[in-house]
């Protein structure tokens, strides 16, 4: 069955699908549970479905599948789990690690038509979303209620696929990653059955019951199961926030005003860094005058004052032009450069800009390049390799917040060694014995 | 070998321990690792072993072991792998589950000679403990340094024992309990290989690379492995701590306020509810003058004034004599009453006095009652179980920060769901496929 898909994925694209036999007939169940217009085996469809926001090339699914319920995914699954066929979650794509592409064929599980924000307790501070619910659209459902959901990876990624890559982003400092923000998931495993890692309907903010199942689905990047609901801690919005920014001589410099701010206990949110190069693109992206040298973006949530203490530290690092923003406005400007970055970083070719989240040690070089030039495409490959052993040789991470996914599989190995992989390998056998689940991503 | 352990543990406790042919070549096996003060088969240690500080009966281990280094740990569960003994890991003994008895008889592994602080990294905020190192002397070895482990669940436990329960406590609100605050762990498996859960060496303050291994030990209760490293993440001392404690005239009213100080965003970092029988409970036991109504203490860390916002909350609530206290001597005395919650419970009877962890939506009942008396424990047994239905009855957990241990199995049952025990089960046969790993806990 897998390679009758398969065999027609390989001599698609430009051939139009043609269903035959015992192709025909899973396709016919798959329509029996989603309707005709919840299966597409279109290639414009499949390639959509086929590649993230990264630079891995797209490897479309031979069938791209829309469910609008967990019981459509439990029942999409089980003929997936019958006919021994790939299953490949994916969200809104705006994944780093090419994490949805289909390596050996498939069926891609498009879980935006499930969009539903379930279940808020204002008291209790937590919420149950679908799969089709971004960060800014749960954010915007909230805005009445004097709440919010901070983490915050910069795409306006779903939250459960921020759940299955385990993003976090600018307000980690303060509010931690999505591993400290899941309270319960809803997980469909490769035989289709129904798992909530933390009891069905259960929302906890705080268990010590068994096996932490959550944290395990979290960041396992659709490799054990498809997360069809996640249950997350709100917080309140503070009641205050102040920003600010300042210029520094030297990297250096900015980095030891960082471990000096978390090292007084200053109640810090964000301290984002930017170095020259970035700055420069971000005066010239949004037409800014900053001072083009390593910069600190400082956010303090809850604050009734000004953290003096935050500017006197920059101060003896050598900082200069430190100035606050505590109205929105004035805030929303300040911070415009950093929000940008991305596409300040677009714009730019050659050059490689630094952006870091120095507030929990992880940082990240935007490098533009263009990815029909496969000599500089090769460079840059070397460069992000040599970059993530430096890491592993301070002894880091290869990966702070974009996941393994299809890139860092060998630098995983790297990172934490045969005897984890080996674990690693034990658990998803125990949960997909049949390798289905988002195969050849992570290990 | 086994049954020749056990066979002798029933005959025991009042019959010296006597070692013939099998069981002296084991024994005989561990002096060879640890020396001859390095293993103990003497009643009064391995009944010292057999108990925590909950109300379950003592069930001493055959023999116990007290490894010097992870080398010897390894050895000594190799010698337990081939010959199919359990391993039961103990901390301190400090554990309120049941989670040290030796249902099953065999080897206690006490962690207590390996207490070396390694690797203290002040500028990445973390550092690495051996399995002796308590709560309390990791601060004391901090105080120079301005950093601190804020975690504190009452007892001075040892950090590796409150990795292995997922402990927490006052400080939850703010940092977080044991999940958040574990960078990396050093676990011996049940054949003896020794894993590091994420790389060895590494301690990086975010990832997200493959699965979450260190948090699928953490709060794995002994049943997984044996922690005998843990990396953890430290923080700033604040540059300042506010207290404050304020009388309701309800429960609900104290309730109310926590509620509403969170969702104002006031960035606090202990809330804690003591009933009136608890305060006057403390009253008496410090001699105190307390209001005898439901109360809350308050703490605010790293601000730099009062937070004049929870105090409108709480007089809005019908709070009443809210007290701040700013210097440390007066922040102390204020919060007496609630650092000796415990002992003034043990002091009272009868009573069930409550303390609450209510920032996170957790709380205790202190339940005094005569062990030998039958009747009454049942009564209590009944009572306890009613608690924790009811908390499952209201989406909560039966488990906020104790474990599972021995006394809450049928408990996780009804809070997970047969599938997620299924999994739990799946992930523990694929680490200790013997089941020698503390058998009987949690599962």
């Amino acid at each position: 069955m897998t390679s009758f898909i398969r065999a027609l994925r390989f001599t698609s694209p430009r051939l139009p699908f043609i269903c035959t036999g015992a192709v025909e007939r899973v396709i016919s169940a798959f329509r029996s549970v989603s309707g005709d217009e919840g299966v597409s085996v279109g290639l414009a469809v499949r390639e959509q479905h086929g590649k993230d926001e990264s630079v891995h090339r797209c490897q479309p699914p031979d069938v791209v599948v829309f469910p609008r319920s967990v019981e459509e995914v439990s029942a999409l699954a089980k003929i997936c789990h019958h006919h021994q066929l790939p299953i490949i979650p994916f969200g809104t794509g705006t994944g780093l690690e090419g994490g949805v592409g289909a390596l050996k064929g498939g069926v891609c599980f498009s879980l935006r038509k499930m969009e539903q924000v379930l279940d808020l307790h204002q008291e209790d501070f937590d919420v149950t979303v679908e799969p089709g619910v971004t960060r800014k659209s749960l954010n915007s459902y909230l805005r009445d209620t004097g709440l919010w959901f901070p983490v915050d990876p910069g795409a306006d990624a779903s939250l459960c696929g921020m759940a299955a890559t385990s993003a976090s982003g600018t307000n980690a400092v303060r509010y931690g990653t999505m591993r400290e923000n899941v309270l319960n998931l809803e997980v469909v495993l490769a035989d289709g059955t129904i798992l909530h890692t933390a009891g069905k309907g259960r929302r906890p903010r705080k268990t010590s019951a068994g096996y932490n199942l959550t944290n395990l689905f979290v960041g396992s990047e659709g490799t054990l199961g498809i997360i069809t609901k996640t249950t997350l801690r709100l917080y309140g919005i503070p009641e205050s926030m102040v920003s600010a920014v300042c210029s520094f001589p030297s990297v250096q410099s900015a980095v030891d005003s960082t471990v000096q701010i978390l090292q007084a206990g200053v109640p810090i949110a964000r301290i984002e860094f930017l170095d020259d190069v970035m700055m420069n693109a971000c005066n010239r992206f949004n037409n800014l005058s900053y001072a083009v040298t390593p910069t600190l973006f400082l956010e303090f949530h809850g604050e009734l004052q000004k953290h003096g203490g935050a500017e006197e530290i920059t101060r003896d690092n050598g900082g200069s032009d430190f100035a606050w923003a505590e109205d929105e406005e004035t805030r929303s400007r300040l911070w415009k450069a950093r929000h940008d970055a991305w596409y300040a970083a677009l714009a730019l070719r050659p050059g490689c800009p630094i952006a870091g989240h120095v507030g929990d040690g992880n940082f990240h070089c935007l490098i533009v390049l263009d990815p029909n030039d496969q000599d500089e495409v090769q460079r840059v490959h070397s460069f992000t390799e040599r970059l993530a052993r430096r890491a592993l040789s301070m002894d880091g991470t290869c990966t702070g917040e974009h996941g393994i996914g299809l890139g860092k599989r060998a630098l995983l190995k790297e990172e934490v060694g045969p005897l984890a992989i080996e674990v690693m390998q034990g658990l998803k056998a125990t949960l997909d014995p049949k390798n289905l689940m988002n195969p050849g991503k992570v290990l």
